[in-house]
């Protein structure tokens, strides 16, 4: 990896897979008109191709974009490289039992970034999520805050959602966060929900009393219920892409709760997980360390050692090393 | 259809049919904001479901809609119903091929919102477009401008996108039109391109000439190119539905090539196929007729005779007379 | 007040008074395409032609929306009318000082509006906008929950932007509300701020401790320097109201802090001024109560009591009755 | 003008003049999120102050955009520098008259910029345009196409909303341009006119004629009658400003009428005026000639010499050598 650093082009970003997460957020991209230039890259090019003239064919009823398959040498120099590439999960198959196989293709992905001198940001999202931040941090030498995954923030939206539904009060509206693990282990943490300023506990003594085991199951499994109906998810994660590549190309300092790799917080360390970060035009510029119950914060050290422990495992293998 | 006439809600938008096309168009509904509520009805329920949990996931993350599954009860208010349902092509096949089975699946459609009283615009992109906008205006007996097809809006779209990329200039800046069916017989009509205020010989006077007949191939043969890489398509088309009902829900009274039910234009009647058209808060508001090369009107009206015949085979079929 | 009441037509909105704060506010609204019809309204018919006109000249290079100027039978059907007429005040005058001249103005426009069958909502921004917006209330008969102020949720906004700039974190992501008077008794709730789930104390600890009544100061005294640079403010406030208005077309329920009629929040009745509010399609939908530090709820009450000795004062005048 | 030449950032814009025109687009170019930097600049500097701290403040309420008054140092390295600040026309006064005291300025800022080794793209749009960024362009020095004007793409879009009036269609749909000076001498070149493939001849044969004088007056008289009204114009100019940088930092090769330098076109030299742009990253990517009637033809030539005239009277000061 001793490759020339390559040029930084902000206003270009290359998606890795061409698949229905990445294809999802090139069109979102497009339509939200964040960056001039997106590089779908796969290695299906056909489909890639196909994906990038089919987003390209709605140019001319939007604000256009040039949108076009590529290969890694366009994507060198791009802002940002977001990989989707992964395994992919089938019915109640969990994310972590893909962790192999997507270790071998991320790595392969970052290795083809790196060669070329690549020195942008990747934002992963390939599944699961936390242990694939950690092998693209890994592989890639890039500063941690340069590397982040979707994370939780998918989770967080599902939560918001999920409350807007049964609260009636806009998701937009509502504060709070799923933490840790992007998956089984994740921690609702309900101690930090504020609506209008109120805890959940004062905003629910005039509607009733939610069913919080309930709430954070339901928010827990909606990527398997999705699943179970369509095969896939795509429009969520997709968006939760947007979001992060929005923030970093605008420089925003948003908070958002991302996989990133933990210095000591919570105990935690070696392992990237999800705490609400600022991210900036540099990536992550800050992790916070919310004000969690007890409770919560045990939850949170226990998802970090679920973490940890697939790792570890997961390590044995070749391409996670 | 002797039902009671629904309220109309111009804030909800139905959705029929939970495929590619309608779940990108209900996902690109949301990014865009302009329907307060959006109805996702399929057949397959556990399909319809999947697909509205996964766009409203984004919700947070976005301006908010109020996506969900549903059924015809709540499509018979809508403003706006889309059907997106109908047969699907696969390889090389003609969408001409899939009409008797679109024509049933469109029927259907048509006859429950019918049914309940909906009084609202319909907008069709289930292929054949042209057939099906014909069919689904006789089943439902509304005024011709309420039903509508995305018709060659798409291709019109793929034009300016495909001139753009060689001429060097926003599709957006270029005008022009695909006219006729939306498929095989479609007419390119380069007599009606205009860039700056030049014709496109005048344009290519600097750039050189361009290959007119590949562009009007490239153009027709765009959506099986994307077919043979994906399986389908699903951006473009989405799109231009958006492009639709957004000059409908804000009364733009924009000129989009949509599919009509034609009155002599061009000594054309008694089928729908795509002219320039004024679309507003009524639908259809004008039909017109642009000025067009001799080959050019030929073809249109070559166009709209391979539509008459294929309409006549169909009609011998139940569902569409 | 024996109007008939008027049609409903949610898509047009009534802005009265083309000032600076009514002019920007319709060029916003234009600029975001939240309705398809904006009506300016002013005694000074050639200003109010004017804007409109000047306005509509970007028509073409955005989302095209009609504004033209009207009088109040245009108003008459509006879903929503912005009173932003009233006295304006100069160099330090308190917001209070112009109530007077305030009250007969909002008065007549109130008149205006019920005479003819207003039944919409009414958003009021004229100053000072507590007390105008009770005028309003008394004066339309309608509905407490169709009335609403403007309120602190520009002094909102101001906390956010100033709190931003100190701690380099987006004021999107900072929650946290001023409450009571948009004016010199304001409360710039401290406790209610929230940063990726961190108190303001928390956050602190890595940055170093804030001046918060130098924070208090600069958001309560941001509009007088507003006025003593360039005259006045327009640009602020009028997001204010586009973000109201945007809540209410959306029926969005987002969380807003607006001015409201109180029925014994903190012991408050009989006034109005900004609590967290949800805002929907019906106005305000719900009123919330922080949970405030003690000190901060009696500064509410004072706040309150400040605006209902006001109010009393300016009840012996004819058009506050 | 020996100055180092300064870093280049795309994200940041700097608009000299804080004026109405100037404070707008600063708004809209927020609104629009651009940008991640605007800086205003003025000479009362607690003019900018206010008016940046006025826009700040609805940070919180919209997309972030860091906006602050600032000084040339900061406009060193802006992409585009934006220049308002000029003479400012009273009632009935063209253009041309407040020239002498608008090249003192303009000569000033542009001196002020190069000094500091700026090398972004300059937009003017102080008047009278044409002959200010033929102004901008010597003094500059820089290429001629990173120097644009503002020219008739404002005319163009009060054309487009004139006809939308009339003709009942969208002023998005309508293609066509007004040429020349921005001014009293433009050109409305009907003959441009396209609505869906129509030329306005054939499209009034149904609705009726149009008096096509009456439409030309009141297209090049809309400046004065908005001025008579308000005292001054702003948000059509505001977002025509906004139009141009938008085609400029998205690269979109979007075609705009905008005053450029003239080489040659229908044997026009050394003179600025509005032709038909490709407008992308470089600035005036290319100068398009359209194929006007003779008339049209003759009346920008007579326009182009109105403005060789007050150019060459204009060299006799100081400012504009």
């Amino acid at each position: 990896m001793k490759a020339q650093p390559a040029d930084l082009d902000h206003d270009r970003i290359a998606i890795i897979g061409a698949g229905h997460v990445g294809a999802t957020a090139a069109y979102a991209l497009m339509l939200r008109a964040l960056f001039r230039e997106i590089i779908l890259i796969d290695k299906d090019r056909a489909l890639a191709e196909a994906e990038a003239a089919d987003i390209a064919d709605a140019n001319a009823l939007t604000r256009p974009t040039h949108v076009r398959a590529g290969d890694y040498a366009d994507a060198a120099s791009a802002g940002i490289a977001v990989i989707t590439a992964g395994g992919v999960t089938h019915g109640a198959q969990t994310r972590l039992s893909v962790a192999t196989e997507s270790a071998a293709i991320v790595s392969e992905c970052v290795d083809s970034l790196m060669n070329l001198g690549f020195r942008g940001l990747i934002v992963v999202s390939a599944n699961p999520v936390d242990l694939m931040t950690l092998v693209a941090l890994r592989r890639s030498s890039l500063p941690p805050r340069q590397v982040l995954g979707t994370g939780t923030l998918l989770d967080t939206s599902r939560l918001k959602q999920t409350l807007s539904e049964t609260l009636k009060v806009s998701p937009g509206s509502i504060e709070g966060f799923v933490l840790g693990e992007h998956g089984d282990s994740e921690v609702t943490a309900f101690s930090t929900i504020r609506i209008g300023g109120q805890t959940l506990d004062r905003f629910c003594l005039e509607t009733g009393d939610l069913d919080r085991p309930a709430i954070a199951r339901q928010v827990r499994l909606a990527g398997y219920d999705i699943v179970k109906g369509k095969g896939y998810t795509s429009y969520g994660v997709a968006t939760a892409i947007v979001r992060i590549c929005e923030a970093v190309v605008r420089d925003e300092r948003a908070v958002l709760p991302v996989s990133t790799q933990l210095t000591g917080q919570y105990g935690l360390t070696d392992l990237c997980l999800s705490l609400p970060c600022i991210v900036g035009a540099g990536g992550v510029e800050r992790v916070l360390m919310p004000d969690l119950d007890p409770h919560e914060a045990v939850a949170l050290v226990a998802s970090g050692t679920v973490l940890k422990t697939a790792f570890a495992s997961l390590s044995g293998t070749a391409s996670a090393r």
